[in-house]
């Protein structure tokens, strides 16, 4: 068997090693996502955001507890925007897989934010991919914070939960308005907590006013919970469920997602792909030390550099 | 006199001008940035970042009022990534404005993050120079999360505020240990809140751990503040201060921040570059759209389909 078959029929010592492939870009784990590619598609994939401290790791865990006793099979990518700086990503894991641990049935892995413009979430996206192909039944993406990247993979999910807590200050005004449109079911966590009620509300007034946004017929629901007394989790599952039905009931829904889906993905390739390779080449060839140095000197500005550059390599080609 | 010239004198409608066609990638701003180039280098550069809800908004308004009381001119720049959903950098632009709206000597604008990667971390960087060059002695760049582009963003700055809020909850430990590494000085904001003490000591216990990563001898001070009454916010400018002696002190320190600033720049201005002239070419040729049919038709996979555009493109050459 190769790998893609490998991948294919569940193998979870090949996934995990071409997931970690695709995060260090190893070459090759390109070929394996070519074979794989025809296998994806089959997944339900649900997208969880927040900011830090608002529970969504809590959350899924029990999500993924719930999915399990109705025989389902889970697989959990969260994206760490921190880990870069400290190997967060890697003690997460470690943290997180300890109660799922002996489950073969769940799939958990971190994924790193890597050093160039949309790394994570050409990563994460690729690694929805390989998930998929070995059968997941269910794909949960958690990232944290409103970054764009983390933006884009959360809506790249097909049903996209905002998490948040009772009072969250002046700021949430400008916060809600911002996750307003990508959330398809907001959970406030840790719904014991004074004002929960006024945030319900708070939302519940911006989804109202701003209806017309909804064209597709869906509006998002508020639910409260308390991830960590398994409180709320199957209501959560339940609008999950509405949600995928809602997806599912519409033609036209569903062509014009696969149709965003499909060109957000290749969008996204495109540009990782012309960093990686006309960026690395310019770095590989000395050319931009050498300019860094005369910019540090005074000889030149980094704007006319970067012109220079960038117009002389794509003259030449990459090739 | 042309652009450059009213901006180097402080011309304000110049300077907002240039700044909305930095953001709208308009032609012809790049030229002017290429003029000014060689008048910044003099303001000094805070950044400051959170969670939402910290109330960075508020002690940032305070830090203007005791900088306009010193003397001092001062610029804000408001990095707001969920605005491309809901227009909210204008609105916050106008709460803003009110308070010192009446005072030539401070500009304060909202940045929007662009549909593009790295497009609000490029657009940011340029604004800071055009204010730099208008002659603001000090420019806080203001970013909410913890994405990598507004990790990137304030790690650019000459001192970096991280502002928390007491009781973070379970998440705290990721989130601290991702941003200790940047921030040069911590404030935990609403410090009357239940907690403020737990947080300063983990925040305490966690800097000495990791002693070893100040190597250049600033070991980040830990502030207690409550912005909207004014309290701690003379503390954060003093700090400030000394963290600025501190990088003046040694001229190792000074040259090794000039490299790796201009080394910031220069990558990022290449890669924004590329992106936008080898995608924007690809888009217009009509040839993502004919791609991207393919992909659903079943015909090819997005894998391979960007290889093909990609090497295509370069082999030719995109001027």
């Amino acid at each position: 068997m190769d790998i893609a078959e490998k991948i294919i029929s569940g193998d979870i010592r090949s996934v995990a090693r071409l997931i970690r492939d695709i995060d260090d870009n190893v070459p090759g784990s390109r070929e394996v996502l070519k074979d794989l590619y025809p296998s994806t598609g089959k997944a339900y994939v649900v997208g969880i955001t927040g900011s830090p401290g608002v529970g969504k790791s809590t959350l899924v865990d029990q999500m993924v507890t719930h999915l399990r006793a109705d025989g389902k099979t889970v697989g959990v990518l969260a994206v760490d925007p921190t880990s870069p700086f400290s190997g967060g990503a890697i003690l997460g894991d470690r943290v997180r897989m300890q109660r799922h641990s002996m489950d073969e049935g769940v799939f958990i892995r971190s994924m790193a934010t890597r050093g160039y413009f949309g790394g994570i979430t050409q990563s994460t996206r690729s690694a929805i991919d390989v998930l998929d192909a070995m059968g997941k039944d269910c794909i949960i993406v958690e990232t944290v914070g409103v970054g764009q990247d983390e933006i884009d993979i959360v809506q790249s999910a097909d049903t996209t939960i905002i998490v948040l807590v009772p009072g969250m200050g002046d700021d949430v005004q400008a916060l809600k308005a911002g996750i307003l449109e990508i959330g398809n079911i907001f959970v406030i966590n840790k719904a014991d907590r004074e004002g929960a009620d006024r945030t319900v509300n708070d939302i519940r007034l911006m989804i109202e006013m701003d209806e017309k946004r909804y064209k597709d017929g869906w509006k998002p629901p508020i639910l409260t919970a308390q991830a960590v007394f398994d409180k709320g989790i199957i209501e959560i599952l339940d609008e999950i469920d509405k949600h995928r039905k809602h997806l599912e009931s519409s033609a036209k829904i569903q062509s014009m997602r696969k149709y965003e889906k499909v060109r957000n993905d290749l969008s996204e390739m495109i540009k990782d792909k012309i960093i990686r390779d006309v960026f690395d080449e310019i770095i590989n060839s000395g050319e931009f030390e050498t300019t860094l140095q005369s910019i540090i000197k005074g000889e030149t500005d980094p704007y006319t550099a970067c012109d220079t550059i960038v117009s002389k390599k794509l003259k030449k080609g990459a090739a």
